[in-house]
């Protein structure tokens, strides 16, 4: 290898692409884990990306007619047991509730007391509590749609846990839907799908394939999952958010009847739909580099920081007052509906500001010396760029220009992303040719891998179970956007009318 | 007693004030029980103002310097038993994780598996979870104040239950933050009370009182607690929200310490303050009538309702044309800060639709019908005047208007809480008069009594108990803006620099 670039997390990428991971949250103060097993703490960084997501989340889904509501933490076992498929998925992995209070044991530490007549799970999803309100709410096809979403925490006690890409506690929001037709829920799963596409790859600059998942890997309870899937930095693939056709499943378990306009009675239709805290895992592992995370300007915890640099005292007054003007001139600017979110470092800590800035990802470091001022410029280093590449810009013309700067980083994010997720995507045939693929080079490095082969499949479980149990390999996706032409299964070699996403996964 | 008007909520409030509460919430729609005992649905029309009240104060921690961040819902049993107090205050009534998935029984039936090593429980409130990722974050003077905000929902497993007021799961905001000194931590106690008050008043149109809780009725752990009190229509007293200062009581227990600027180490000063789900309770409490509830505009769940009046089918595609023209117009209008909240009721369900409006307390209920389109002018009723009080308004003076009549209903509201808490509290000195203002003039009102009384207190818990345990009457809170003047304790007869607060409450 050539020149060694000296870089601010290390690991780098290539070296331990998990390691780095933890590290690179660690550097951007995004997060931490909690001394609750599998739980995590959100600090004000990470938190204000999440809240930058909800709102964005939040306009789309009230423009489609959603409105939002609160239901339980709590579901009674006999809930979950309305649906045989739901309760085998969940089960197995849920924080269960049996006490409700705590006493004084025999050595002076308390131990749990006032058992409960009936356990109670913490909600790892809400279609059954929901389902049951749903069932109340619905008389007559007038009543009808309901579409309702939740902002909410959900428990899922896993075992390998992993900062905001797999947490017993995650946040998430939940849509509920009901309708009088299959069509009218189906196009409403298409719907969610569609906003999901659409916050992903023009806020989060995250590229995703659309499609189906295969039986196997389908909702617990779902007819039909569909999704967005995504390609990290190691190629590996994130399901980034879900959007589930559930027929009249829910509807059967909980009793969600209406009154036909032909006064008949029927079974609703239902959807539900979610995205969660996972996107920002799946943010970091696409656009974060060696020194830290990159964050997509649409979504940004902030937009810029201003850094005044004050070498001597007398300076101060007039360098605060500049920045200040300047913070203030920027707020007052619009950017996708919101004020520009303004940062200003003004701690008196030296030269590492800046540094600690890029590994927290913003978008824009701006500083500001007494030398700028007298030329009424201002010292801009982009994230996007390397970070010894800053200029000098004319202050009213970086005012004019900063919405269309962010938009400038905001673009080759998306586009960096596109092309290497094209890069690493490939039609494979050959059965040879797709163990190759999947099969790391360097055994140092285990996780390297070719990335997403489409390949043909003929549909049939056991040919996917085969992969999976070879090479940890699985379908991501049945895309929509797919190459409909005749084929063979790469695995079994029977006629196959469609390539799927081949892909290892998070 | 004269005429009897019809009301739509039965029983009224003077015939049952509990029972009226209750079906006034069913009539609004906006909350219901759920199976889960204790814990309620909190449906669109009651969300929507949690998410009006919630924006608003989100705004105004974040003015003042607060960041948003998130917890984990556990905590270790061992965290709750550092601090005695606090672990006295919630041991009692909380919801314990025991085991961590479910298998099948010997009946087929779910029961509990995976026993957890140490239990954990489902937090009633974070001071122990956050005080421990606050014992990381502070290391040096320079990192204060730390000060940090989280929207969660906290579970307190409560006897007995009333919706919105009382729940075992409920929503909330807790602020937590740490400072270098004592006075900066009571300085913040007292900002976030002043935020609460301008909240309450202004925004919920709710008259309170602020002050000190008396020694037994303070937070679990705290060394003060300030408060909101309202005066509720049957002159009970609510708790409408408290701000703790917490000394070096949950530092000490953290761990929290911090270098200081001449590096010597030292506990840092911490404070937590909160409100919830329970000041929707508190407005229907205050604003209400035997016709449903009445929401204050400044956080109403929609401003204005448009109701098309169709009679024939060739009216149908001009009245809705008019209707979505004027809706279009007034989402354009802002109404602190935010656009005008508008609902088109088009359902075909004939003249009920007015009736449900108020009773959902919308302020604005306007009727379109072909007559009106003809003189270019709407039927407007507003919630504050009797439901048949309803006059034509030209069409642009309406659109002209609409922010000044909304401010107009905001100042009625509060100015007839302001009177009816006024005139609902009452000095008294005498001890038999404190007793027969207390006590219900009528059995068959047993909840009607006299309402705040401002008297002597010496300052004893024994006298406090006395009076607990003989009228059920507590001190609410020692006033701010109370009257300081010398006198004789309403119990004891001993000296009192000052009058407290006395009232039954919720």
């Amino acid at each position: 290898m050539g020149k060694q670039a000296k870089t601010a997390i290390k690991p780098t990428r290539e070296e331990n692409y998990p390691e780095w991971y933890q590290e690179v949250i660690k550097a951007s103060d995004m997060a931490e884990i909690s001394p609750v097993r599998g739980c995590m703490v959100i600090k004000p960084w990470g938190y204000a990306l999440w809240e930058n997501i909800s709102r964005v989340l939040d306009d789309k889904f009230k423009a489609t007619g959603v409105k939002n509501a609160y239901f339980p933490l709590f579901i009674p076992i006999n809930f979950l047991e309305k649906e045989a498929a739901h309760v085998e998925g969940f089960a197995k992995e849920c924080a269960v509730v049996t006490h409700h209070r705590l006493e004084q044991g025999e050595d002076g530490r308390l131990v749990p007391a006032g058992k409960l007549a009936e356990p109670l799970i913490v909600r790892p999803t809400s279609e059954t509590i929901i389902g049951d309100s749903f069932s109340k709410w619905v008389k007559s096809y007038r009543d009808l749609p309901i579409l309702i979403n939740q902002w909410a925490n959900v428990v899922r006690w896993e075992m390998r846990t992993r900062i905001f890409l797999r947490t017993s506690e995650f946040l998430w929001q939940e849509g509920h839907t009901v309708h009088a037709t299959k069509e009218e829920a189906e196009e409403r799963t298409q719907m969610m799908l569609e906003v999901y596409k659409k916050m992903a790859e023009e806020y989060l600059a995250i590229p995703v394939i659309t499609g189906e998942k295969s039986e196997s890997e389908k909702f617990p309870g779902a007819e039909t999952t569909t999704c967005i899937e995504a390609m990290m930095q190691d190629r590996k693939a994130l399901q980034a958010g879900t959007s589930h056709f559930l027929g009249q499943n829910f509807a059967k378990a909980s009793d969600i009847k209406f009154q036909s306009a032909s006064e008949v009675e029927k079974y609703g239709w239902t959807t539900s739909w979610g995205v969660s805290t996972r996107l920002i895992g799946g943010l970091i592992m696409t656009h974060s580099d060696d020194n830290g995370v990159i964050m997509p300007p649409r979504v940004a915890s902030a937009h810029v920081v201003l850094i005044p640099i004050i070498r001597k005292d007398k300076d101060k007054n007039m360098v605060m007052d500049y920045t200040n003007e300047l913070a203030d001139r920027l707020r007052g600017l619009s950017y996708y509906g919101y004020p520009v979110r303004v940062e200003i470092d003004d701690r008196d800590i030296g030269g590492a500001k800046s540094w600690e800035w890029i590994k927290k990802g913003i978008p824009l470091r701006v500083e500001i010396g007494p030398k700028d001022i007298a030329s009424d410029s201002v010292f801009v280093g982009r994230r996007d760029k390397d970070a010894r590449d800053k200029s000098a810009i004319n202050k009213d013309t970086f005012v004019n220009e900063i919405c269309n700067i962010l938009d400038e980083i905001q673009t080759t994010l998306f586009q960096n992303a596109l092309a290497y997720q094209k890069k690493h995507t490939r039609n494979i045939d050959d059965k040879n040719a797709f163990d190759a693929f999947f099969t790391p080079k360097n055994k140092e490095h285990p996780e390297i891998h070719g990335g997403f082969a489409m390949s043909h499949w003929c549909g049939d479980g056991e040919c996917e179970k085969k992969i999976k149990e070879r090479l940890n390999v699985t379908i991501r996706c049945i895309p929509y956007d797919g190459q409909n032409e005749d084929g063979e299964c790469i695995e079994c070699g029977k006629d196959s009318p469609k390539r799927v996403v081949f892909a290892k996964a998070y």
